[in-house]
């Protein structure tokens, strides 16, 4: 038997791991990647296997088959983690980036240049992937990580994080910059919110109820991921068949994704061309619709049963599916007041032809994301040219949006003097 | 009498505010700030009249000459008050200003440009000037404030919040977006810190208790402005005539500043030629040194009780005034890592000649600023060229080392297509 684990130790270890790493070149960062990758690829029966106790387990404890699905480590998604490693060996290295610099009437030259942040902690729920992904992303910006998975996914997570972990110290790196908590005990993550100091950052991956918990027991500052609640509005006087594109692929794209559409909100003038060419495409995609007194009398005529009466909370409802909040509103304002309410500040959009209303709303809306004419799947860090994501920050502060390499960074001010003193 | 403080509604209101200020333009905050200016001068005899309140009770609660010195409003400090908000008008507004921009291969026209954060809460302690400086930045960065002073000055600030917020509405800005907490009832900053569902930011101006009591209840992202422990080290092969200057300012300048230095690093090769210069100009400048065991040796001839032996606390005190730590080391190893180990990452600074040193200094110290031969005391948003601050920050997240205009706020990314669907 193995002795019990040690939060402590772990994370100081990593905090120690975190200083070196700090200034490692992004040539060894990349050949630690490119091994991880490999390690991955080579260790694929194993990670199967540990993945298949997981499972077990899972079918066991009479976990749905959607959840079962998200555990399973398949030959396609370990390769996705070994391809997704190489992505990351491809991106430019933000540390040591120079994000201003100039020079003081006094010849002060003061620059502020992208350091890594130190230890970054990734509290996450279900899909094993996250293993790989986070813990690239975190050691290309030079920080060390510490991963805390989900129970039901502990061995399949053990496994990944002992093959990245090997691949470091092959490449001459420091092991514990990849520290995985190996214990399911949920006391433990109480712990390690509280070690503000030795962990600079806390990144909760999960569902609402996991973000709650870290936000409220966390003395080290959050960095959510939070529910996106999307809307997309249909202007007066806009191209309809653009509109009807767009407003599907929001919705029906990939719906159990935080940037898909959940609620639809129509101009009055538009509301019945528009429906008469949207409902039969949403109906034939499988939407059912939660509309509102006057878009139940225009839709149900062509969808039918799929078509039921919204309740106060379905406009605050997250679907993460095929169900669509659909509103009919007799202005801009009335848009604006809704998404105001209702949204999450995720990502949010106007179909419109009207340049004044286009402005007003990108200039309205708080959000991390705000569109015209585009669909809010497109908020992604690939899609944004950010390269791969951590996830998409719900925060105002710090990272706002898909947050990529750069956002794990802190920043110093460097400053080259020749004895200048204060006055 | 008044009725009691209604926190809830009072904070509701500055979120209320907050939405419309987001989008003023800066020639109406301009205005805002001007008019706020003129007032705090016409205003001049019934505010000296409301800290004639706080500075009798002072004396009667036995509050130190320091304090009480502190907490009075001068001519001179009013006169600084309406002198800063006039120079922020002269800043530019950093509200809509583009991070970055640029055209995805499917046609997105994709921006990053920044917003204000909503609303910001400060929470701070004696000097009654915070008060118009937090909210003079905070509006022009187009934020609402929810401003908590110390009870002991709690008719200077209410006097002063009054006068901004009137300033406000006679630039038809919403008043509520300068909203004072007036209550001094400690319960009030708890409930405040757990209203994250409209208050964005925390930034606690205080001493080390204030803060750690705000770190821990605060579900509110918090900015940290925390202690300063900061070293000077005098390299081996230094110029010794820059070195004693810039290690004077370093302590003396303005001892009682976060940024001053605290201990003085010094290779022993370096030593003995540099304290014989730099004792007599300490000694003359009235500090007390606490030295290691080498450093008394060699400072006790010349400074005499001037010079005591250091206690293993004294390295992790930040001391603000005229004591100062004073150790002998070996190596830049032995520097790194003294200043790993009891540092705050505040500001840190080498003296030396040396450019593998210098630079490896740079590289390894995790500070918000790091220097080569200048005083660590140039950390400050006007010496930076970031025009007024806020306070520095010692976070790592959002904003680190002295905190402007920019870091107070955030980033929305802003999409304009033609219809573009997520394949």
């Amino acid at each position: 038997m193995s002795p019990p684990f040690d939060l402590d130790a772990a994370v100081t270890a990593a905090a120690q791991a975190a200083r070196s790493l700090a200034f490692a070149s992004a040539a060894a960062k990349n050949l630690a990647l490119a091994t991880m990758a490999d390690g991955l690829e080579t260790a694929r029966r194993q990670l199967q296997e540990a993945n298949e106790h997981d499972l077990a387990a899972g079918r066991d404890k009479g976990l749905s088959a959607a959840m079962l699905d998200r555990l399973a480590l398949t030959d396609a998604r370990i390769d996705l983690m070994a391809e997704g490693l190489r992505q990351i060996v491809a991106l430019p290295d933000p540390v040591g980036q120079v994000v201003r610099q100039g020079v003081r009437p006094n010849g002060l030259e003061i620059g502020q240049v992208r350091t890594p942040i130190g230890v970054v902690g990734i509290i996450y729920e279900s899909r094993p992937n996250v293993t790989a992904d986070a813990a690239g992303l975190c050691l290309k910006s030079g920080n060390a990580v510490v991963l805390r998975g989900g129970s039901e996914a502990i061995h399949s997570n053990r496994a990944i994080a002992a093959v990245l972990a090997r691949a470091l110290e092959e490449a001459g790196l420091p092991p514990a910059a990849i520290t995985f908590v190996d214990d399911p005990d949920r006391a433990l993550v109480t712990r390690l919110l509280k070690m503000d100091d030795r962990v600079d950052v806390i990144i909760p991956r999960g569902g609402e109820g996991l973000i709650r918990f870290v936000v409220e027991n966390s003395t080290i500052p959050v960095i959510k991921h939070d529910k996106g609640i999307c809307h997309t509005y249909v202007d007066r006087g806009v191209d309809l068949n653009m509109a009807v594109e767009v407003a599907l692929n929001a919705k029906v794209q990939r719906p159990g994704t935080c940037n898909a559409m959940e609620t639809l909100l129509v101009h009055v003038q538009s509301a019945e061309p528009f429906f008469h060419a949207f409902a039969p495409r949403a109906k034939a995609a499988g939407v059912t619709i939660h509309g509102c007194k006057r878009s139940c009398a225009l839709l149900a005529p062509v969808m039918g049963a799929s078509v039921v009466p919204a309740k106060e909370q379905d406009w605050d409802t997250e679907w993460l599916d095929l169900n669509l909040g659909v509103r009919v509103v007799d202005s801009l304002e009335m848009a604006l007041d809704h998404i105001a309410a209702h949204g999450s500040q995720h990502s949010e959009a106007i179909l419109t032809n009207h340049y004044d209303r286009a402005r007003r709303f990108l200039r309205e809306v708080d959000a991390a994301a705000v569109y015209v004419n585009a669909s809010t799947r497109f908020t992604d860090g690939f899609e944004f040219g950010l390269g791969a994501e951590i996830g998409i920050s719900t925060n105002k502060l710090h990272a706002r949006g898909p947050m990529g390499l750069e956002d794990l960074t802190t920043t110093k001010y460097v400053i080259l003097g020749s004895g200048q003193l204060r006055e």
